[in-house]
């Protein structure tokens, strides 16, 4: 198989890097050509993730020493916040997907008031699609930019756009408890994600003031057709791997889970990557590990009219590296599924 | 110190058995005399449980062997189900903790709707007190049986009674989002339990249909004055120890989250094991594990009028084997904090 | 890409099972047609492994409904001591790979030594190569059946056979302290494997007794020219997947850590799966995770003449499902690689 | 009971530092009335361990803060390196154990070459006893400063020097396989800890290099009456705590696996904290998890005329805090398992 496409992965030593670097190792049409970091320039890829030495991948350079005449591709794997320079500083016509959260927002005003400084690239702001691949697959096909969404965001909104869009629930009171591996924490050391204050614990952070609820707000907004507020309460789980939400929903009028659950399998019958479980059938997270997979279940609540809705995905993967290489694939007229095609790994 | 109350363990194989054992070995007034077990009879307990071997504990044998005139209190750490017979068959005026579910609902009808058969020892039901320690503890001195609660329940119940007894919250729209260890699911060979199936993922189980959840109306109603119905979601998860219950409240009329703090800082501010956190500290089950605390957390939500409300426990201890321990302290007039001041473990 | 030949999976329902199945599924040339489950029969693969769910799979028969003459070729992925029956009833002239433990003694009395029972299959045992991929693969082109080597084996032979047979280290007074993720213990519910047994926590167990270690010792046997006798100390790991073997030996002659690792390197320099790392890197089993490498360290000890060698694998992958599909692969003259190109999953 | 002796502890932010408060809060004789940290001076300890609010402890101070005419004995707690200066700085009658590395070689030369500076306070090392405590016992309770053992030393040398001291075993081609888990690491920021980087994984490192092994020898050396040199090759695992050594030896002339063991039993038959398991019993750390125990189990190899010996200790307690609390029991003439009666705590 010829591989015509080169790709440069900015921000190579960071986790989600790495899983896209995985991932396109596994594509059909797409040659690794560039990797960057910029402490780490000048290694080999093989000394900051061992798993990948020997497998015929450029060592890492500095961004300055990129020959852009020579990439196709880029996915933007680098912090929010230096992110909005690096991009404007690229060329003008080079496709990207940018995996940090600088993009995920249209109104770059909101954005400022999340991240609590004014965004340096607004211009660039109005390429950008929301690389919600299932949702907005026709904008991603025309677009010069996606912004990957963030984990979190896309395991609530994946459920509950459908739902919303279709007047199955109420946009009122839409409470999401979601738990998340350690790796959503990213590679730089801190504290709070080392092995020995994770290991055998859980507690909530972020308490009704997690980032990633604003962007969880948007896109239910957008699909309600009007401002939507929830509640988002994220959890730190002693794994490596995964994020699962249980999102707890008043049901439209006359809804039931069933109505629900028919909707989700509707809406998703022809996507490739979320799939609509059984009655009865608990999502888990260990069944998506290190796929491209959504999982949705629905379930009666026992209180009246109220559903639960509970969806998985790998964090890493669906939640970042993955969905930005679904991305890719629509932007540049590849089968969607391509590079994607790894079966889930458990145990 | 003499060690005058002699005690016995019925069912010591189990992990709430061995965990009663490991902390009654620190309580000083009490004597472990006679451990029983059935298919293990004969064998030593470090047979069993080797951490703890030679610690100079008795052998175990069969409940028929028992010598009940050398006993003065006795824990009973069976299956739901045997356990009715087996009390049904103690001399009457033995005063006892039950940890299993079987006298746990004061209305007998009700435990044969939720365990599917008839209860058989409805008369012993009238003298079991439920021994949620820091609700009914004037009940649980005068009683002569105490029936321990569920992990899950003791977890949900103890933040939400006295917010229900003072107005603080609604009775209506409870969400207790729970997420367990796999400690709680017992020591009997299952598929579902083994490592490689709960290592590395979480998933949500009897997702509206989990026994404990009527446990839990059952004290919320008491505490409400009239039925209350709630949602409760467990969520297994991969760590030995430890229960965190998330719980979404609406508030009650002109109440904020500083004053559901303040009415449980008041309420429990004579109690020794549960402890208020301040404003923004979010509780960790790691930071109880191996003790009888109960850490509660209340937080505003981003949803008007809406209170968010985590509580963590050890489900061994404060959910099964401590709180039944600090039954009998009060039934037996020992300090209540006896053979339970040991310090959480952490890391 | 035309699926050409079809496979069968008998035994679908254990770890290696559907582990050779997530394989597969990214084969080329390979059709999965037939999965089998005695007790299980008539369920979907997705009802026993979500994971696999939607994936295009036959759902599971017994194997007394499989039609032979439609198979080109077979796993056997059942218990040992059952399998050889199995075998034995098969069509004469299927090819296939035999996982289970049954086959892997060319001598059939030692099997009955060990396994403690007299082997039922004695002149099937002569069609039988053993399966150690990159040290038979002549052989292996050539069988009916291959033998799919024990995951502790390929762990220690792999650094040790090449390092015998040229003569770099003493075949007297081998030391192989094994560590292994819980995987390797089968889906099968014990006690022993349960999430609370494992978690936090490690032992050595079957201490100069276990069932590889004379697996090994025919391994190094057939490379030194004479019989070697080891020592191999297998720990359970608190962790799903991965083997990782620290081998103490004495070296030869005049040898040195380099010039082990130097003959490493020359043996294995043409092949694909295993990787001998350079001079002071440590093999890690999380950098071999979900892929069919072997990733081999050489250290010189402190002790004068004496060497350190680590190698890791994936148990269910090199070490069980993956070299299947390599056996096959080379019997059936396909790329050494297809369906095995999986880079590993980290983190 | 009335607490008299007045405890500080220097460094109270580290996870040694903490668990020496979490044992010395059951001790019936001490008080802590001072804690010390550097950065985090004038913290609550709840702030910076939440296990540890509510308790009643003193705000952390710094050192230069502390009235020292008002404490009786002290825990150092400090990395390696700053400890010098810091017990040099402090009242030449101070009684206290040092749990750094600063001053357990008696030879300040090695310390030099094996930590790669000057020792700093050389003077004081000769006031120092190494606080191995079933060892060097009666030496402690005369000494004004006991040096803490490293994790991995207390659970190498508490099986070997007595079977070396009595001729049971070989002094040559001790191989020392150690597994720990990740507390030992200290709580201090880096990659190599993060959970993403250690779950579901395991590795060698300090290969033959780590300085753990040179104080082992010391301890070896002096039992054997002549210099020793053994392997010893650590492993960092998936777990909070628990260290795991298996040590392979060759035996003295016509000792015999149950000979050592017996020399075990006798040597430690008056010691309260190590057990020698019975025949066939395989020590496992969860069985010694947050108790001052050490197993010891002694197997007879395949190899003739060879053993393998694995002991078990929790690294923070007995390889840390615990056995620095007995050490100050032996010191101040408490009994030695005064603050240490806690029961191992399992699952």
């Amino acid at each position: 198989m010829l591989k015509t496409v080169n790709v440069a992965i900015i921000g190579a030593s960071g986790y989600t890097g790495a899983e896209t670097i995985r991932l396109l190792l596994s594509h059909s049409k797409v040659n690794i050509s560039i990797l960057t970091a910029d402490r780490k320039a000048g290694m080999s890829i093989g000394e900051v993730y061992p798993h990948l030495a020997g497998l015929g991948l450029p060592d890492m350079i500095s961004l300055g020493e990129v020959d852009w005449t020579k990439v196709d591709f880029a996915f933007c794997c680098l912090p929010h916040g230096t992110t909005q320079d690096v991009i404007a500083g690229l060329p003008k016509d080079l496709k990207l997907v940018d995996l940090s959260a600088d993009f995920r927002f249209s109104d770059t005003e909101l954005y400022a008031d999340i991240y609590g400084q004014p965004h340096r690239a607004p211009e660039i702001q109005k390429e950008v699609v929301y690389g919600l691949a299932e949702i907005n697959s026709e904008e991603i096909k025309a677009a010069r930019i996606a912004a990957g969404p963030g984990c979190y965001p896309t395991s609530a909104q994946l459920p509950l756009i459908p739902l919303l869009r279709n007047g199955q629930i109420s946009p009122e009171g839409i409470i999401i408890d979601s738990k998340s591996g350690v790796s959503g924490a990213g590679r730089a050391p801190k504290e709070g994600t080392l092995y020995a204050e994770v290991g055998e614990g859980i507690h909530a952070y972020g308490i009704a003031s997690h980032r990633h609820c604003p962007e969880i707000e948007q896109g239910l907004g957008a699909a309600h057709g009007e401002a939507v507020m929830v509640n988002f309460t994220p959890h730190l789980m002693p794994m490596n791997r995964g994020i699962l939400s249980t999102i707890y929903v008043a049901m439209g009028e006359g809804k039931t889970a069933d109505s629900l659950r028919e909707t989700l399998v509707e809406f998703y019958q022809d996507k490739s990557f979320v799939q609509v479980l059984p009655e009865g059938v608990s999502p888990a997270t260990r069944h998506v590990r290190g796929s491209n997979y959504c999982h949705i279940g629905v379930f009666a609540d026992r209180l009246k009219g109220r559903a639960i809705i509970v969806s998985v995905i790998d964090n890493l993967v669906k939640g970042a590296a993955g969905q930005a290489v679904q991305c890719m694939n629509l932007m540049l007229g590849f089968e969607e599924v391509e590079g994607l095609r790894q079966a889930p790994m458990f145990p």
